[in-house]
């Protein structure tokens, strides 16, 4: 009797403090996950290990065997070549010149492909969330920073250097704050998580009275998104405040590139958003209208994504199973 | 006898100050050109008479018939629907919702195809000066203002609401000087011609001591990009300054391009970049490097077209010949 075809997707997305892997059927339905943390100061083998393990454990969760699975998907954190699935450079991770596929692909002996984590979950948004339809389409992740990607003429556009998408490092304040990168005024040293608790703790630390001081037991370092919705809801004015900032920052990233690109949909996720939808969306929206250009905006959505940490490993099997299409296609 | 098939194109550049056409044959080679003044205030139907006007005078300069021409294509500063071929809004010339490719076809008895003049530019630009080779391609046009075409898998990328490109109101400063869009800190109002007029002009009514003064005969309403090029070859420090602010914000905008497109290219051109590509072109390079995140500028070039003020007339003749050829083919 032949053997079934395997028709079953991983989609993996390796973060600088935890690895999700998800399984996914033929239709992309996710059938089970499985989380464990990165421990990136033990270096790329340890790291390599544990996603080994993320990956079957997952597959075994579902009663599954690895020759079930048609192919991976894994989104890592920084700039990647799809082509060799090599990671070039992912600082969260202190990595540099890593051979992700090849080392996955030798252990698990199934198909890897590689591409970078924001792009994973534009693309997982894009496929599944939004049923493949507007073109172009904009993912802005706001995590601990931002990233982002763009799917043009119906697929992910990662450009020359594979590269394409890096939102969060587009300065829109000259003179603004320093970001992580070196620069000032970064969208990410404006809007993103680690940036807002900056302020916070500076604020507090010269004498600022917030909720958050008690909601975090005294201790901003224990500081989550959740604390600032908590925050909100209770009415408190000074984190109202830092976070309509934000809100309006992240507006001007979004005309920014409303103007730039031309987009029939912007989709804003990642655990900032996952959080304060609410509190952000309708004032992004407004200041995205007000800072693009007459006519650029008539019939463009700004939407929230609702995959939460699903983008990235939907997006990890949505590129998983196109590739094992092409290269039934192609052989 | 067959009647010949035509294949000459006309492009023509309406600006806001002067309307050119150029006469090219079927490989593209300008054979003739000819330019008239806009004289916007008359309204719509003297400016359409006038662009019919300036067409017919170049075709017959180069000892043609209308008949010999397959197609026009028509770059109007604006935002422009390529399908209707309307001038949805265009600030400088008035005008709102006018029918410009009905209004040629009827009188000209040709096809006639319009688009945003800066998509026109960077089509040109990467069609002939760029033998249709860099992909993704980014053409970035300071002028009295500054606007964008973006060249994406081998084609104009215009995007949903065909108004993808501008790249002048992409905001760098939040807190800058205002510009003509009624924001503040967008890249036009930091590096284009009227804004380094304008600062200029404030300076000098403040007593800053240049050159400027005796080049322009004291009245600073006289200034062109070529005085500020005299007056930086004179080693005018204030002048020198000026430009060197307006490279650093160019190379910043630069910066902010490569990081969300990954471009292969980026092509400046406009009239102040052909006045003063030895100033400015070094500084706005390194800029770019300096505010471009790791990975992303390798083997990217940064250069100046030399195509000048035909770079619009190109691309009308590259957007005619390629409408042309579809329509053959399709028909």
């Amino acid at each position: 009797m032949a053997q079934t075809k395997p028709n079953y997707y991983v989609g993996v997305d390796l973060g600088g403090t935890k690895i999700l892997s998800g399984v996914f059927d033929e239709s992309l339905n996710p059938v089970d996950k499985h989380k464990v943390s990165t421990k990136a100061r033990r270096g790329p083998d340890a790291v390599i290990q544990r996603i080994l393990r993320c990956v079957l454990d997952a597959v075994d969760e579902c009663d599954l065997k690895i020759d079930q699975i048609a192919a991976v998907g894994i989104g890592a954190p920084g700039v990647v070549n799809p082509e060799s699935g090599k990671v070039i450079f992912a600082p969260n991770l202190a990595w540099e010149g890593v051979a992700l596929k090849k080392e996955l692909e030798k252990r698990l002996e199934r198909p890897v492909h590689v591409e970078n984590d924001c792009n994973l979950c534009a693309l997982g948004v894009h496929a599944v969330e939004l049923n493949g339809k507007p073109d172009p389409m904009i993912g802005i992740f706001l995590g601990t920073g931002i990233g982002g990607g763009l799917i043009i003429n119906g697929a992910l556009h990662s450009g020359f250097n594979r590269t394409a998408g890096e939102v969060g490092h587009m300065v829109i304040d000259v003179n603004g704050p320093k970001c992580s990168c070196g620069k000032r005024g970064c969208f990410e040293a404006l809007a993103g998580r680690a940036s807002i608790f900056r302020r916070i703790q500076v604020a507090v630390n010269e004498g600022q009275k917030t909720m958050l001081t008690e909601i975090t037991g005294g201790d901003l370092a224990q500081l989550r998104s959740g604390s600032l919705k908590k925050a909100i809801k209770a009415g408190d004015p000074f984190v109202i405040k830092v976070i309509e900032e934000a809100s309006v920052y992240t507006g001007i990233a979004v005309a920014n590139l409303i103007n730039i690109l031309s987009p029939e949909v912007v989709v804003l996720g990642g655990g900032v958003m996952d959080a304060l939808e609410d509190s952000m969306l309708p004032l992004i929206t407004k200041t995205a209208h007000s800072y693009s250009m007459a006519g650029t905006t008539t019939g463009v959505k700004i939407i929230a994504s609702h995959l939460g940490d699903h983008a990235g490993i939907t997006g990890g099997a949505v590129l998983a199973r196109a590739e094992s299409r092409r290269a039934s296609t192609s052989s």
